[in-house]
């Protein structure tokens, strides 16, 4: 195995960094989304070709709906996966694990697809707010805010990625001229495993969750024209990628290192501190979406910088990352990988299915570019049709919501078989952020909102937007200030 | 003043009442409200008409935004009105109160809009609950519920109205099978002022608020057709209001007598009670746009039967509702009507506007329609553009809302003054259910809801819709069973 020495890091000194100029990456999160006009009129071309039809006669009878599950757990039980842990976490590329899905490997998955999905359900996406685009809470409270206090794991650090950069607009920018930084966004955060969770799961899990966007309709017809290289060989990624991760400008507060410096640092940190103690340590790395990307690109410097680490990616609705090249390279260094997708969603098509309608050399451009990027891994293929709980049509933002994602997971079977009558996990998270669920089931779309938006009435009766508590307003760690 | 005996019930055997084929009345209310493309076209049609201009020279500093006002009360004192009530509630017309606006009115102006603002606030609007269309609250809490509870009245009554009727889609309709009516929709309230009040406003003053709805493009459009007559005259009215205020139906719940049964039931009772006491007695009837126009059929009916009783009418926003006849036998029972109109808002020209793009013979139904139907009363006219809060634009719901309107009297000095700049009033209401209020206020767009659009976490996990409590649970009353 090479020995890569942060080659990311290097790409910095390629990018313009003139505030004025360049623009923001990462993350449109919970609103009430409205797909564009323009990817509307793609949804519907593309819906033919996704073998979308809104009468499916295969679909399951919804009488099973009305069952009253309010009283039962939301959770399959976690059952000791000491004595198996490796074949869980990859190390056999999940030969015979997927299809059946075995019920402990689908517990983990979701068990990472909820660490994903913290960081859209805490991000501050009010335009108004001060701290837009910041993390809500504190890490220490992270994951008590998000009915994650069970999950086993404790958040170490907090990861913020420059949103200045030559980029279409994804940044989640406050409308404000004061805020707590007009440079960075929060993009994730690392957390680890508590020893009873790590006596469970046979190892020190190290967890590494990348934030994403759910309205990709912004940036997927920039993703696929600029590959870039990366380390010494032949691997290749695409820029836009590569220029979130490894970022940084010294005139900001959180980005005078980048994502990848931070994330590598504290690694770093985690792995000596738990190898130290003679500690079986694994590193797991998550990720929807554009967080499915970076979760790649942070796997490949990880391999690099702990070539005995066990590596491992589970990502959701991931588009292509780089070349054959890069994939082999991720191979060779013994980086597994678990990709989630769905059938139908449009993004891990990305690039390399031409969705932009301007491009006039439509069929010269699809060959070409499909050829040069390529996914990595091992695929886990769901269905939306397969749930009865989903509404039929083509929602080009539900279907790639990482809530979606898991609602399948939860009652993936096998290729071959039903929804699992047994999902426990509640199906109205589904509908936290689009319209995706029947309307039997009497969830209401896009719920997952503060009351009043946040406004609160105060003891003269106005409504105001409250401070934010002193312990979660974000400040910069001294690394990040040195 | 002649007799007329409940000439508006005797319309119910006009109506086809079979629920199959009619429709429904009655009010959109608070949803993230999208202006139909339609009225959207419309709305760009009739903006040079309006007068509105994006950049308006007039406008004013916006600076004063930023005072904090966080820690002031939100309303003015109320004063001792009780030596000049009866000027106060019309008997003269309001002659020489209006321009200047008097600030004793102005305060009574903001106190009955807000009891027709409740019937908003408190409806549900959740089409998959199954009290859809009911009020969330039972009489005893409503005003607790939402902080009127300092207003110095208490609610006596709510009325119910028929949903079913030969109208345009208005209800709220709630998608499941079963409901608490699928024939009716909570349409107001009765309430009356405490001994406290009273004494401070110079009689027992009993009021009634009529619910309207906040997005009238699905209904102006049909009601500039059908004049219906009314009483024993000349008098004509608007079809659509009449069917609303009269229709009933014996295998209803909540209908089997009319609202206008209802009301005028409560009426007799409250009216003969305090009268026994030998109070002084008055009647304020208020509503907001349909509601405005159940007001003023409400006056009249309220006026044939307490021909000695004073009756003022506050509308916000009221289409016109009759002929000239209608108007002046109002007149002639001696009903005072206060009309707050804004100049922008198309509703107060409506019917008599031909807002009908696909109406062929335009310019001879516009010259017709104009004399058919007329406004009856005083008007007080607002100017959307007197309002440093409000964005610029033609916004046809934000201009129409009644918590727009409310914010323009609470600032309203004259015709030729700026808006009050001690208007304390919070601004911050304004958006509660549409996005009119200027970026530096940071108040987000359409905020009124509930925290996770009702849904509750259980104990397990889950989120549920939950039960709602039972004593908020609407119930038929005796006469409304019999």
């Amino acid at each position: 195995m090479k020995a890569i020495h942060l080659p990311l890091v290097t790409h910095l000194h390629h990018h313009d960094l003139d505030p004025n100029k360049n623009r923001v990456p990462v993350v449109y999160a919970y609103q009430d989304v409205k797909t564009s006009k323009k990817s509307n009129r793609l949804g519907e071309k593309l819906s033919n070709l996704l073998n979308i039809q809104k009468n499916d006669p295969t679909r399951s009878n919804l009488n099973d709906i009305h069952e009253d599950k309010a009283n039962t757990p939301t959770m399959s039980p976690k059952e000791d996966i000491s004595d198996r842990w490796c074949d869980i976490h990859g190390v056999q590329e999940w030969e015979g694990l997927l299809d059946p899905l075995h019920p402990f490997l689908r517990r983990e998955i979701v068990k990472y697809g909820e660490f994903a999905q913290a960081t859209y359900d805490a991000l501050d996406i009010d335009s108004f707010s001060e701290y837009c685009g910041s993390c809500m809470y504190n890490s220490h409270k992270l994951f008590d805010k998000l009915g994650l206090n069970k999950s086993g794991y404790r958040v170490t650090k907090y990861i913020y990625a420059m949103s200045q950069i030559d980029m279409p607009q994804w940044l989640e920018r406050s409308k404000l001229t004061y805020t707590w930084s007009k440079d960075s966004n929060w993009i994730g955060f690392v957390a680890v495993s508590d020893d009873e969770e790590s006596r469970r799961i046979g190892r020190r899990d190290i967890v590494v969750a990348w934030r994403g966007t759910v309205t990709p309709s912004e940036w997927y017809e920039n993703m696929q024209r600029k590959l870039e290289s990366i380390g010494h060989m032949d691997s290749k990624v695409e820029h836009g990628f590569l220029s979130i991760y490894t970022s940084k400008c010294d005139s900001t507060r959180y980005n005078k290192s980048s994502a990848s410096q931070q994330v590598m640092k504290e690694l770093k940190t985690l792995v000596e501190f738990y190898k130290t103690k003679g500690e079986q340590v694994s590193l797991t790395i998550t990720g929807h979406s554009l967080g499915g990307a970076l979760a790649l690109l942070n796997a490949y410097e990880s391999a690099a910088n702990f070539p005995k680490l066990p590596i491992s990616v589970i990502s959701f609705a991931a588009p292509r990352v780089g070349n054959i090249a890069f994939r082999d390279e991720l191979y060779q260094m013994g980086v597994k990988i678990l990709r989630v997708t769905v059938k139908q969603d449009l993004v891990p098509r990305m690039p390399g299915i031409v969705l932009n309608e301007s491009l006039q050399k439509f069929d010269d451009l699809t060959g070409t570019l499909e050829w040069i990027y390529t996914h990595a891994g091992t695929e886990l293929k769901l269905d939306v049709r397969s749930s009865p709980y989903l509404k039929r049509g083509f929602n080009f933002i539900g279907i790639h919501m990482l809530e979606t994602y898991l609602h399948l997971v939860d009652g993936f079977v096998s290729s071959t078989s039903t929804f699992r009558s047994n999902a426990k996990r509640d199906v109205a998270l589904v509908n936290k952020a689009c319209d995706m669920l029947v309307d039997e089931l009497r969830i209401p779309t896009c719920w997952y909102q503060l009351a009043h938006k946040g406004l609160e009435c105060n003891s003269y009766g106005r409504w105001v937007r409250p401070k934010r508590h002193p312990e979660d307003i974000p400040s910069p760690t001294r690394e990040q200030l040195l």
